[in-house]
């Protein structure tokens, strides 16, 4: 299979990059084809302004939408981002590797979405809200967040102070990975990664290994797709779904996955 | 009192940055002094790299952390990132002005946090998580998002599909802005924002104004603070607060308030 691994360090000895190598040793070995944007290398540009559209519909007023839309179905987007976008065609899954950055990607992380992920391409697919959250163009395809983070794995976890890390991670999870529909892995994490021993990297290692060996079979977070009917026509869950109750939890169709379950298992 | 705008878009006609001016307009008519931190025309450089720090401690390997508390303390950051650190530290209130890209905020605001909130000034401070969560160096100062979004606001409701947008906000509001001290007012969202109407932006701005001017007044998102007493010594919340329920609203005093108002009317 293919593997596109999206990859952000500035230094190149550090876990985070040892972690990117790591994997493409990885699923080399496995069999997969693997390609890697190493944004800090490509010297990737992490701001979308004007220069991003070659042939503007408007050159007195910028509006990203239109131009992301024009220049995407015309051809007229840059080199760079024309790169990427065949990149996440070719790929059967994509890897994110960075490290966590005050609660989020870096920001040239960040800018490869906002650049990459075009009207037409990931959003405003046929001018409508119809193709998303589970279908789209980049459907079939699996994502894994791979995260380097400073703090303790206490700190996120269900009551801990920096919130959940399911939470946390459910804008880039939801909102950027499955909205233009691929399926989301839960992500591999390395907790306190300032303070990792030689014993532990191995250790590390050896799950991620487990990880990647597993990348096509691993079970992606349940996310519920738009068009499936758990929602209503104006897209808001619909009543009887996880009760009345509310929290990022609900978009995942977990609890409904136990009860037919529990149904089955009593059935039997 | 001090207003800093830390605004962000590629287009000086755009909603967005005419959000701003208007936001300028207003708050000097009310006698306060304003600067504007406009990242694009300033070009401001959105990645953390070896730049950053004129004098390492390390050449051979950089090791962000280290080197950007070693480039506070010793006064070898670079000249933009002390101009901003300068900027907060005269503000009483800081708003961010941006579009909602992909559930966040652009990458050049994001590459904005990345690389002013330096190790010694928005974390680490005494080379410890003591001064975290409602205390550190912006302790006392006011943040607002103002925040023009594509989707329209039912998306974003309580049990709408991209997810409720408080919680969507929770890892800058609470991850970014209350973490280094800041108190954390309510956003100010303008939905639907590509089809504003004259009319509608009539509205939008009357709206505006209101927050302008309640800028110091307005009670802020209830954030429990990490020392004072909600979270125990491996920052979990305590057992009993919010009962044994998990979420991000969990870190917000909210309930505990309405209960101690219950329990005052009940006793009056």
């Amino acid at each position: 299979m293919n593997v596109l691994i999206v990859h952000v360090h500035p230094e190149a000895k550090s876990l985070t990059s040892s972690l990117k190598d790591f994997a493409v040793e990885v699923l080399t070995q496995a069999g997969h084809s693997v390609q890697v944007s190493d944004l800090y290398t490509m010297n990737w540009k992490s701001q979308i302004d004007g220069e991003d559209f070659l042939e503007r519909l408007n050159y007195d007023r910028l509006d990203i939408v239109n131009e992301s839309g024009k220049a995407f179905s015309e051809g007229s987007q840059t080199s760079d981002v024309i790169a990427e976008q065949e990149k996440l065609r070719w790929a059967d899954a994509v890897i994110f590797q960075f490290s966590y950055w005050w609660f989020s990607m870096p920001a040239i992380m960040k800018g490869w979405v906002d650049r990459v992920f075009a009207c037409g391409f990931a959003y405003g697919i046929g001018g409508s809200n119809r193709w998303r959250y589970g279908e789209g163009n980049l459907k079939g395809k699996r994502a894994m967040l791979s995260i380097t983070i400073g703090g303790p794995e206490k700190d996120y976890s269900a009551r801990g102070i920096n919130g959940a890390i399911d939470d946390l991670l459910f804008p880039i999870h939801h909102g950027i990975l499955f909205f233009p529909g691929m399926s989301v892995l839960p992500p591999f994490l390395v907790h306190s990664a300032g303070q990792l021993s030689e014993a532990g990297y191995g250790q590390v290692k050896a799950n991620y290994r487990s990880r990647l060996l597993n990348l096509f079979i691993t079970k992606p977070i349940p996310f519920r797709n738009q068009n499936d009917g758990d929602y209503d026509e104006a897209y808001q869950l619909k009543p009887g779904l996880e009760g009345d109750r509310t929290g990022l939890k609900i978009h995942q169709s977990i609890q409904t996955t136990v009860k037919k379950k529990q149904a089955r298992t009593i059935a039997a």
